[in-house]
């Protein structure tokens, strides 16, 4: 039986911005140890966060035009903005199971909120397209969503400035308003924000419940291909494949230190051809 | 005699990888008041300062097909990272006079310094690129030239924290290494750091020259148009127009509290087809 008949043996497209999108591949990996990944992350064109729902839906079917030629089983829409920019559209130009990060971390926060009121941090994009708030408000109406766009953890992150001082008086006054509005939940809305979640823990004090989307998006993914029937089991070790649109060595270096024993080389692709 | 005819009354065209561009146009203006502007900021794909050679000469390129659509009569390269690493390619790739931004911030660099101690501040790609030390010390040998890439001040400023305790800290990080080697004179080099300046006017002291790329740029371009006998006069108003990849609002918005009187509308153009 080859490959291309055996959906279970195919892999698992992943894909995001940049880098963040490997917290995600970190989880599907550790929750579905015998799966196969091929990532994308889009390095010549990142960030996402600042940019339009048109230019955010061009450039993701461009990545799905070059995952399908990989002849994955599923995609996995690991940025928040894209997710929330562009994932209903996108669900309707494919033919495959697709899922972003949104729908699971909505789930998770809705489930854990005790008072009823839960803060969003995230990119400028996925807090302008109010997503969390609307699917939230519709699984449990009446709560109260807090929102707040956090533009320089990004960067911060790439910096590498993960516990640093700089970072602490940003998230101080990026959380301001949410601890004021005493929001009992958390939801991480950018995939780069699990890297700081100590300070972001911290700040907001014990009570608060972080909730990973990447996390959630894992346990959500395992339900479908289980559903599907197209779960892999443990078989021969998989080889998983990492591509971005620019600066492949320094994804290595960054990806290496998220997930030391997965990447062993990424290639450079052109995107824009596709 | 036909706009097409006529070189001198043709505009001239500018592109930035964003908004930091805008810092040189607003220049040619002051000191050109005659002249017309076609700018494109590549808001799509910002920023340049962390992409590869290969992807911004590719970026560049396209840029130069639009700005050719516009009939210029000369292009600037209004952005450090770009006139860094795709200037050279550039140049022989069009038959128009083309200038960036580091040949003029390096010439009055090692015109100003006394110690010959001199600093310069950019984007990774620019730092890393070494173009500002490798031209400076070819126009006066024994210049001692000390680098830093700065990666968060675009962030910063794009944030809007022009004046914040939180920029002085990351900015005194940044610029430690270059006080401790005494330099008297820092280029800024990225069209983001002139909107800085204060903040690094202080912490670097009183003694410091600081040199806008912006200005100097200015300069030799009126210069050179004059020298073709391409130089517009004082006529009818000129109308400018400004283009960018993404997010035309945000960019005029931006563009209105740099240059209030001159950025009346943007328009979006899907570079990638250029």
């Amino acid at each position: 039986m080859g490959a291309a008949m055996s959906d279970n043996s195919a892999p698992i497209g992943v894909f995001d911005s940049g880098v963040g999108g490997l917290t995600v591949a970190r989880e599907i990996l550790r929750q579905m140890p015998g799966e196969r990944i091929v990532y994308f992350g889009d390095t010549a064109r990142l960030p996402y966060g600042s940019k339009s729902k048109d230019t955010v839906i061009r450039y993701s079917k461009q990545i799905i035009r070059f995952l399908m030629t990989k002849n994955v089983k599923a995609i996995v829409v690991a940025c928040n903005t894209a997710s929330s920019l562009a994932l209903e559209e996108l669900q309707s130009y494919v033919g495959l199971p697709m899922m972003g990060v949104i729908h699971a971390g909505a789930k998770a926060a809705v489930e854990a909120t005790r008072n009823g009121k839960i803060g969003v941090i995230g990119t400028e994009g996925t807090i302008r397209s109010d997503i969390y708030r609307q699917m939230m408000t519709a699984m449990k109406p009446g709560v109260e969503v807090c929102q707040k766009a956090c533009p320089l953890f990004v960067p911060l992150v790439e910096e590498g400035f993960f516990h640093d001082s700089v970072t602490d008086e940003i998230a101080s006054r990026y959380l301001a308003d949410l601890k004021q509005r005493y929001v009992d939940t958390l939801v991480l809305g950018c995939t780069h924000y699990p890297l700081l979640r100590s300070t972001l823990g911290r700040l907001m004090g014990e009570g608060v419940v972080l909730v990973n989307p990447a996390f959630e998006t894992a346990l959500e993914l395992r339900k479908a291909l289980g559903e599907a029937g197209i779960l892999r089991g443990r078989g021969e070790p998989a080889l998983h494949e990492f591509y971005v649109s620019d600066m492949a060595e320094k994804f290595t270096a960054f990806a290496t230190s998220i997930m030391p024993e997965y990447v062993k080389e990424t290639k450079l692709v052109n995107i824009e051809v596709y």
